[in-house]
């Protein structure tokens, strides 16, 4: 904590009105006055406090944030850090839920919207050229997250397209002839915004394309993907099971498990998301890391920075890495 | 779905105005047409909307959800089942996190006041009778979650304190001499509303007593539980480590797979919540379980109920069950 403007007052001997009036550069006090309170101010390393300030302008110093749910674990690792890094800057966050719903998503928005929130963080369902104009009529700050909109509108994501290429052709390298790629969003395409499920697939289909092995890729995208996989298949190739996120892999793990189907050995595996929960896991998952709690961070301080200044949109891609497990 | 206003408008060959004239006794309308669309109406089941009437009450339709953060992932679980039993009554919920500091408490449920949420689900960091009184000054229907705080307040919650005598009973019959408990938040315990963790340990100390054990017990309030816990000791008499909650247990799981430590046989372990991770795990993990997703809405359902009615306070119980794993 830096000098307050009450110490400041103290040590110049004057109001604090006075050395308001010195710091914010009002009428009412002589240059002479001002020249000396600005300079015991530089000495003191006085620093305005951003929320005091926020308040006086008349911010309600709270941002709205918008998920799908917390079955993910990978929302709630998300949020933790969206809240510890608003509350850094005094901000508090406030979350809501769209249940993957269009319709809910607007209402919430709206919600947060009558709420008076300083900016919004969005993790969208919705998309297309309408959604972002209808954003753009808020006059709100908004930062989208994972679920890419338009250029117009900040966004902090991950290269999901190359990360899931890389995640496969880890798979073909060790010899895998056949991918199953699981993925029930998918089928979302037409009405939702998928666009973190589509790049996730279009890198498989990329690496399965140079390798020559696109024919032989099953894609499924029913919900009870569980059911719809065939074990007997895994016996007439090498397979690997491609999920796009871990949470299916868990599920598939866990079910295999209930059969004795040895992951790693009778058939390979892979996650993306590396979520929290894979470290009580065993075998260890093959499966994409990326920073989590850096993503949700990182929204914060690119949406606090469009509060503070009008600024172009940027486009922040985060790094990823494989994590090899010993699922392949 | 029930048949609308502008429906029944058109059966009775009136203008909605009319209906509502009729549905809510209004004046402005004659006996006869009265009596007509009343029949009409109930002929047809005829219910009001909730939401619309609310909405002309001039509620906002939202409700504020106070919890911790969402480490934990009993939280997050709680934290979808009040969502999705909250939009069912055509409410939204803004989940505000506390990171379990009682000034931020009051500043998030302030900030919730501000946006006239209807009503609030508090788990609460704070306690005693100020808080209580503080609460009561606010004059928006409370629920409390979990962590007690007055008989004055409405309280879903599970007998925390015969559910952990019941799990600590259990590992006593299978044989062990020592029970170790872990608990950090328990560190808290004169500043911070640690209602759960104290009946919990309650309930232990209940057991051992019972048990002659009381000597041999040994509890770890420690932060860094992971290098307090002397593994060397496990030998000298049969130890079970009895954990406030799974994710405890979990990371201990963890560790002692590291050390090549078998849990379940070199010694055991014990968790508590029965948070859905724990089905990806191995060995399964003896632990208490109870209806987290229903502990969420039934707060939901009192919260509405007293938005609606005032009426004295219900404290709501939930039943538990202990879960028998291979970790005993």
């Amino acid at each position: 904590m830096g000098i307050t403007i009450k110490e400041l007052a103290k040590l110049c001997n004057v109001s604090p009105g006075t050395v308001d009036r010195a710091l914010n550069n009002r009428y009412g006090i002589s240059g002479k006055t001002k020249e000396r309170i600005l300079k015991v101010a530089k000495e003191h390393h006085y620093r305005p406090d951003a929320r005091a300030q926020s308040l006086v302008r008349g911010k309600t110093m709270t941002l709205g944030i918008v998920l799908f749910d917390l079955y993910n674990r990978s929302f709630a690792q998300m949020m933790n850090a969206i809240e510890k890094e608003a509350r850094k800057d005094g901000y508090h966050v406030n979350l809501v839920l769209t249940d993957k719903s269009p319709e809910d998503e607007k209402k919430c928005i709206e919600q947060l919207i009558s709420q008076k929130v300083d900016g919004i963080v969005l993790f969208s369902v919705n998309k297309g050229e309408g959604f972002a104009d209808y954003l753009a009529s808020l006059s709100t700050p908004i930062v989208t997250l994972s679920n890419y909109i338009a250029d117009s509108l900040d966004f902090v994501g991950i290269r999901d397209r190359v990360a899931m290429k890389e995640a496969v052709d880890s798979a073909v390298q060790l010899g895998y002839e056949k991918i199953i790629y699981i993925c029930p969003p998918l089928r979302f395409y037409k009405h939702s915004n998928i666009y973190t499920q589509t790049e996730r697939y279009e890198g498989c289909l990329e690496s399965l394309r140079a390798a020559n092995l696109l024919e032989a890729h099953q894609l499924i995208t029913d919900p009870d993907y569980l059911t719809a996989l065939d074990p007997l298949s895994f016996e007439e190739k090498r397979t690997a099971i491609v999920c796009s996120c871990d949470y299916y892999a868990l599920e598939i793990l866990k079910r295999f498990k209930e059969t004795n189907l040895i992951v790693g050995q009778d058939v390979g595996l892979v996650g993306f998301d590396n979520i929290d929960t894979l470290q009580y896991v065993e075998p260890a998952l093959n499966t994409v890391s990326f920073d989590l709690e850096g993503m949700g961070s990182e929204a914060i301080r690119l949406l606090l920075n469009r509060i503070e200044t009008d600024r172009a949109p940027i486009k922040k891609l985060l790094s990823h890495q494989l994590i090899r497990g010993a699922s392949l």
